[in-house]
């Protein structure tokens, strides 16, 4: 595929990359973690502040790193053969599980301000956030009927395969606009007149910001993955596979 | 390139995709400036909170609006033959003009904070968003040195481009994350306890999240539209044109 020795030594294979991505994705998920824990008081199911902090957590892990590594699976070449029943299930399990973890990160959230009598559903932050849960939903419903149930017809399929992987790379953009749009909000919160202040960068501020762009980095490689021309099933067959006009092929 | 005629009838052609995009990135500019008109008191040059002002309005005209024009510029048909240096000139203008607003933005945000005593660079936003602008200087730059100047080996070019593609979407991607972090701070700190507050909804809140989303449809769309493979030139020769491996070619 790469027609200069440069390009060819430059050309990373897909299995050290998600190596490295998987390194990656364990850093965020620990960051976040020790953030809340450090920082933040831990965490408890009782509705209180430390009710709050399994939202950061489990979105992180739900809608980032686990809705990441359920993305790239037909980016293995060993799903390229053989049958594709069992990596479609892998697909739609890691992503059932995604959704999960983030239905439990809206229940943590929504617990706490209820308990707080703080309203819900106000900043920028939680429609956007609250929007990529939802369209989650109905992609992993409109994928699991389309691809997993025997009924669709094959020209069904087809035609809303694009549309699936569209989204697919749409919902991890909002994922991580989401994540960055939260973190921001909670260090405005946290780190008040109290404290030290947000403004005078604290050791907190410096560490939440560096997840934040940690997170980014994570949803870039990710999607620059699921991108990447040569890292995809090899399928002549499908309309999409191929961007070279049909009378020329 | 579509087999089925349900998608024969759904493929929007590219021109009329440009007129709502276009509409689509009016009404976000007149959104943010409507916005700091008439809830935050207008425009100035003085260094006072209408100052400020300016910065959402040049980032999102420049680094959202004008930025994804320039990156779409490939993707008129009429691109696709006769000389390609008018266009290259085109893309560059654009891109260099994306780039000006946004050093003008962030001009305004340093003189309101340093007139007023005000750190700058704590927030996770202003972080990502000042390595969007260095990123995208970067691009810039290594764009026009290796594109637009006579010297770069065609090996070079045809190395550097996938990677150019790349993070031309990466770029788009962090403005789009920095404006609605940006949007969801400003509105943390203009609705506090004195006027409204933005836990109640106001007028001004529904209109700026509004802002938001439209922003983020922005965004989504110009990516679409740069991922969409029957819109890409149709250049078989280029090795990220299409991804059947060169032996089954």
């Amino acid at each position: 595929r790469s027609h200069h020795p440069v390009a060819e030594m430059l050309d990373l294979p897909f299995l050290p990359f998600c190596v490295l991505l998987g390194g990656l994705g364990f850093v965020c998920v620990a960051f976040v973690s020790a953030w809340c824990q450090h920082w933040r008081g831990g965490f408890a199911l009782d509705g209180s502040a430390q009710t709050f902090n399994w939202h950061p957590v489990l979105m992180v892990t739900g809608m980032v790193v686990l809705y990441g590594a359920a993305a790239l699976v037909y980016r293995l070449p060993s799903t390229w053969s053989g049958p594709k029943l069992p990596w479609k299930v892998l697909h739609g399990a890691l992503a059932l599980a995604a959704f999960g973890l983030a239905v439990l990160g809206l229940a943590a959230v929504f617990r706490f301000h209820n308990d707080h009598g703080t309203p819900n559903m106000y900043s920028l932050h939680s429609w956007l956030g609250l929007a990529t849960v939802l369209l989650f939903s109905c992609q992993w419903l409109a994928g699991f009927s389309a691809f997993l149930l025997p009924w669709a017809p094959a020209w069904l399929r087809a035609l809303y395969k694009p549309v699936h992987v569209f989204f697919g790379s749409t919902i991890l953009m909002l994922s991580v606009a989401s994540c960055v749009s939260g973190i921001n909000e909670k260090l405005f919160f946290s780190l008040k007149n109290g404290t030290t202040e947000y403004k005078r960068l604290p050791a907190e501020a410096v560490f939440a910001n560096t997840l934040g762009l940690l997170i980014l980095l994570f949803g870039v490689l990710v999607l620059g993955a699921l991108a990447r021309p040569s890292w995809k099933r090899p399928d002549a067959d499908s309309p999409d596979s191929c961007q070279v006009p049909a009378p020329l092929r």
